[in-house]
């Protein structure tokens, strides 16, 4: 039962419902009392969301993101926002923080209020354990679930996301055949994402004939937006390392890693080249300026988007979508 | 007529009024008919977003940024949405631009949709030209409207907001009082905030009996999250600026403005002092890391929660709160 059938059966246009639905004054006593009467009849109930709104604007999307002043997810955030109310839809943003029960209780209130759709921002939501994936099964029961750079495997659920795999592989890469075989990576979360940033560059090295070196792949365990203690962990590592590269999971992990250097007084990058990821504005702030990895966020958010209209208006659309990052080369790297 | 008076007319609990607006399963079909009866009679229109809420979250405030991926507006939007959520409110997140009939369309848009309240995040809402602040002064005719650090005097307009002026003076005297006297003050956008730290800037000098120069305040018109552009513009002002020092409007033009020193050799701070503005994530980026003013970002965002639950509680609050800066010392200044 939809706003349509009532308009069929009041006999009225949909713009007249809408306009009953919202309480507005337009519409005369008699017409209101059809319009609800029919309404009654059919028990419907119109989303929740739906029946504040104009008619261009019936849907209501609920966005998940861990931390919106996270640069990566603000971004992803303001992409995603932008795009979908410039086709008329609304957004309702919940940041949840990183805990899964957060999670869990934030997308449950979500689905309960009946949104259209969740876009679940950033691979966070996704847990290696995959009992801890329950929770977003659970709501694709209900509504499509959108993951914006997340892999995930299920009915209804839809993923946009980029190759952080080949992308850490190709920087690795990048590294090795500039004549560097000692090369740290740093991370500071266990996403999915992360992860497979791991793998490609464990990938990378095997590839090459390289030894992999658990000593050599780094968790920082503080707050990644803390910068001067990035290079105060960098620098209580084990001085047997010898590493002459970094490459990091994200921006603010290469940008210790440059605070690191420039007080162990290292030339960047002929003593240690240094590779982030996500080509965020940190990139462009330090001195040399930071390679690092475009993961193409922008392009991702706009699939999103184009994959979320599509299915609520019943096409079929692709169940992953896969974008390659690209290295941009700045003075970081040889 | 609120969901309490359709309540007591029914002869029902609230919860069950809820559970009808809701569409929940759990309600005999007999009491769903007498409160849809009671709704009707009545002509009661729930609150658009409060209809599909549970008990204790039944408001909704609409949340205005110009651009979410700015990094302070986007810690703003953090620290709001996260203190709404832990009170139970929802939040409708609207990313406008910064263009005045962008915002005029979303302010209007969310007061149609019956939010309780809108919060506008950040200066740029209010304009010098007063009559551009008409859309302001309508929708605080229909709910309450909360300003993050702008200033405008209305009723039912709340505003929270940092002495950006006595911040910017207080900056400028302490590179004074260091020695310097050529000061350059350098900013990016005309907002509300940026014109009273100008102010601050311009007052300083006079308090010291130094001269006020136009040409020694210069607006950057690029985008200020394109850094590398920000020290392109230092270095293409005219050769006969002799300033010493630099106040930039915020951290991304003062990271351009260590860019430039770089480029241009210039030994920081003995050779150019640098003092930046929010105290953000920038300021420990660069080498050496920036001086900056720290506008009580997240003080600002509890208090304007604390201020709208009063004021949804009928409480007594008060109309404007204004914080004072702090400049947190760092390598750019002596």
């Amino acid at each position: 039962m939809t706003i349509y059938d009532i308009s069929e059966k009041a006999g009225v246009s949909i713009a007249t419902v809408s306009r009953v639905l919202n309480g507005s004054d337009n519409v005369s006593a008699q017409t209101r009392q059809k319009v609800l009467s029919v309404i009654q009849e059919c028990d419907y109930t119109p989303n929740a969301f739906a029946r504040g709104l104009g008619l261009n604007s019936m849907n209501t999307i609920g966005i998940l993101c861990a931390d919106s002043s996270d640069l990566y997810l603000a971004n992803a955030i303001y992409h995603i926002e932008r795009e979908l109310r410039q086709n008329s839809y609304n957004c309702i943003l919940c940041c949840t923080g990183y805990g899964l029960e957060d999670k869990q209780k934030y997308l449950n209130l979500l689905v309960n209020k009946k949104v259209d759709s969740v876009i679940l921002v950033g691979s966070n939501f996704i847990s290696d354990n995959d009992a801890e994936n329950d929770y977003i099964r659970e709501a694709a029961k209900e509504i499509p679930v959108l993951l914006l750079n997340a892999d995930f495997d299920c009915d209804n659920v839809y993923c946009s996301l980029c190759d952080d795999f080949k992308s850490a592989l190709q920087a690795t890469t990048y590294l090795i055949e500039s004549g560097i075989q000692d090369i740290l990576y740093l991370y500071s979360s266990k996403s999915y994402s992360t992860l497979r940033k791991l793998s490609g560059y464990q990938s990378a090295l095997t590839q090459k004939g390289l030894p992999l070196r658990t000593e050599y792949m780094q968790y920082f365990p503080g707050n990644h937006a803390d910068l001067p203690s990035i290079a105060d962990f960098l620098s209580s590592l084990d001085h047997t390392l010898q590493y002459k590269a970094v490459v990091a999971a994200d921006d603010n992990l290469a940008i210790g890693a440059v605070k690191f250097a420039h007080k162990k007084g290292l030339s960047i990058p002929h003593e240690l080249s240094i590779i982030g990821y996500n080509n965020s504005i940190l990139s462009t702030c330090c001195d040399p300026e930071l390679t690092s990895v475009d993961n193409r966020l922008e392009s991702l958010c706009h699939h999103i988007v184009t994959t979320l209209i599509g299915i609520l208006n019943d096409k079929e659309m692709p169940q992953k979508v896969i974008f390659s990052g690209e290295l941009i080369k700045r003075g970081t790297t040889r």
